[in-house]
């Protein structure tokens, strides 16, 4: 018996599927979730995601709080940056997606974006998991850097036990010995997970690898494994950005990617019986 | 250049010490917690900590906000559990050390509590790092489950830049590929923590291995290799734990274990110069 | 600078295309070889053999000598096993490939295989990889279990550095903490290979995965990757197998996900330039 | 059922004892086996060799068939280095430890050696466990770099299989994420193969740590632990040596440790039961 229940196939057979808007979350659709690791500034923000939103990125996503590893790197933005956020949503037409790292953090967050994201680091963090699990919104769980299967789904389950069953899991990859990549994208866990559960999964292929070179095709894996979308980190100047360059694509970079991606996709979708 | 500074050799040459009372942690002596790994009832904790004061132990441990990997796993005692804590303390006479989860429950922790544990799922979680560094209580930072010795400096860091300079490290073992324990203790860390960092750093070979006949040997490795103490989880009747179990001992073979190190030592500190 | 000269991009700029009769290995080409794990019997093999030709498989694999952890497990019909599949490829118009574990067995191997397979645990079996190096037949190198990227191409060096240039690398999983999963597909290692080296690229998604319902979306994902081919276990009645059952395909499922990909395939290698 | 049984301590409950001239290795006594990496040249290896022998080390080390990852780094001296092996025997009176890496090898190396060492690569190298089964000399057998308890003793069962008794374990390290040290050495592995099985059992933390100044302390906790001796990489320049220069210690750093070790041991061994 494994230690969660609402998060499971057996509880429920049909796939989650998560309205926002006219997005379609999971289901079979295939959702794109862009933007720059953190919000940097107003005019930087904006730009991109009228950008993205022509590109036919669904979802915007900008750090805010931000959790790094020094104390004296740098922090985010904080109110600052959800507000920039709301602005470019407004301007765009996109809704956001942002991080949050503390329960004091949640009510604001939930007032400025369409999507709480709680990070790897904080997976295991059970009161953050418990106080997202009484609000209305989306959240989107990524997997902890060193977190089994098992341990994930139980992660997710504090959050559907608490009433909240908008629950996107998102494989961000794992530690391995492999140094050449930031992490190790455990492509396993898309079918495994979509097997065992009926939430929508994501892959975020950025964090997988650490390697911009890398995002396309571990991108196209994963949807091809059965990911119900990705989440791509995007900078118009990575070289100057204040966190995670190396993995961020510029916005043309992405825009052939997703032109790829598109076509693989339907052609995907029409031939392949995932 | 590492990404933290306050904790670091170059930045203070002496071992940092901590007074507790009677009790000194760091600086070659060497210091015993042991306890239940939850706190389960008055009398068991009461009794338990009167044998362990008599055996020499020096802090008694006991969980009661409890981090589980399934939310419908016995979560700890709570408030009741903290009384008792403090209840066992004062018949015992052993300051006591508890983990605490969640911002909001760090000032009754400190009520009871002499000394503050963060976990391993939470060494990470920056905005609990932030509060328990404005605390005037000690705090034992546990190794996070795959946290590279920097990522753990740096998140000790992260206590000591919000003032509070009284931090004691604790390796606790790390995920690997070996099944046969629960964790991968990791023997290196322990003189390589010593030589990058002035913190006292103690050994939990219950975590670190999962097995109880393992906890005597690698209590005696940990030691050999410099740590300044050791936490070791207890329980009079381990097969009826509700939690860690197999990792426990009973309090006989802690007694024995214990004068066994004892005469190690003795005999260590005297001949070897580490 | 890596510690490898010829199997690098920078050497040689164009991919490395092997030619075996009608198949093209490497290239563009999506190429499957399959089988069961060992060859247990004359008729069962040659039954196989000629379906999985039906189906379109390209190369039959099957192991006569077996590296087993245990010296009491089936280590393979050596010889008679060789016998076996050499009869099966002339019925089955098939070529094949089987692992050769020791020096002495390279001979008898080259007279009835027409690849040759060095597995993940001879991955640095330095004395194995010189003397393959002088043979004229393609080698397949597995990834060894915790080999990183640059020990892998190092160990392919070996080979051609001896004159061999026929060297087909594969991917099969490495050792994570994930005990869901027998190993970790490292999808990432499929791009960044392609990338670094120009050698023919295969991905095993049987050991890769060690669980029969992961194979088709693992496979998928790998091709969606870059791979260049994929090597699957293939077993009439896989719960009756000599080894690797839990990870092994029936005939008719493998025929199901050969049919999945080779839309998939189409339409991939058609729409998306990789 | 464990896959392996001549090697267990269900088979045989008292420690195997190994007698090399005067020299008993297992069951109690701590034994030091130190020397270069590589042999070099004579006139080096012949001066350290009665340094060593004059600092109570027992066993003299030096690698002549060295599996190197790249195939144009140093190899080894091969039978010349062999040669100036059993010089530096003849004249320090130290029994020696090399390294075979090929079958064919075998012969030549138990003409000048009086242990056979099977490196971490090799751990699965079944054809060379079953050849080293049949000679009449101790065989050194290092853990693989990601081998599980049960895949090591596995392995030192094909040595015991093919008759050979005399085979002493290596704990050498095993790959973890942590980069800060070459490898994670396992003290786990320690007391934890002492109760599965009766063979001898070493301690390398040359390899275990990659880093000189952590040698000393892992050592000492090697020994608490319960192992049976130590292997030391010792090199009179370690700056200058063909490989491993950051982990080997000088003779000058390897005597203090060895007189703290000695203090210690004997210490260690009155007053503690093991």
């Amino acid at each position: 018996m494994p230690p969660y229940k609402l998060v499971s196939r057996e509880y429920q057979k049909e796939n989650t599927i998560i309205k926002l808007g006219e997005i379609t979350i999971g289901g079979g659709n295939v959702c794109v979730i862009a933007g720059p690791c953190s919000v940097e500034n107003r005019e930087q923000l904006v730009d991109l995601a009228v950008q993205l939103k022509e590109m036919g990125v669904s979802i915007l996503r900008g750090g805010v709080f931000k959790p790094r590893t020094s104390p004296y790197d740098f922090q985010g933005l904080g109110l600052e940056g959800l507000k920039i956020l709301a602005e470019a949503r407004e301007i765009a037409g996109l809704p956001v997606i942002t991080e949050v790292l503390d329960i004091r953090e949640i009510e604001v967050v939930c007032r400025y974006a369409d999507i709480v994201q709680i990070g790897s680091r904080n997976m295991q963090n059970f009161s953050l998991l418990k106080e997202v699990g009484k609000i209305k919104k989306p959240v989107l769980l990524k997997r902890g850097l060193s977190a089994t299967l098992e341990e994930w789904l139980s992660a997710a389950e504090y959050i559907l036990a608490e009433g909240n069953r908008q629950v996107i899991l998102c494989e961000r990859g794992i530690r391995s010995f492999e140094t050449y990549t930031r992490n190790t994208f455990d492509i396993n866990a898309i079918p495994a997970v979509k097997q065992l559960s009926h939430l929508p999964l994501f892959a975020d292929p950025s964090h997988g690898t650490g390697r911009r070179e890398l995002v396309g095709p571990v991108s196209k894996a994963a949807l091809a494994a059965g990911a119900d979308g990705i989440m791509v980190e995007v900078h118009p100047d990575p070289a100057k950005a204040l966190s995670d360059g190396p993995q961020s694509l510029k916005p043309r970079e992405l825009e052939i990617m997703l032109n790829e991606l598109s076509n693989f996709r339907i052609s995907f979708n029409q031939k392949v019986s995932a």
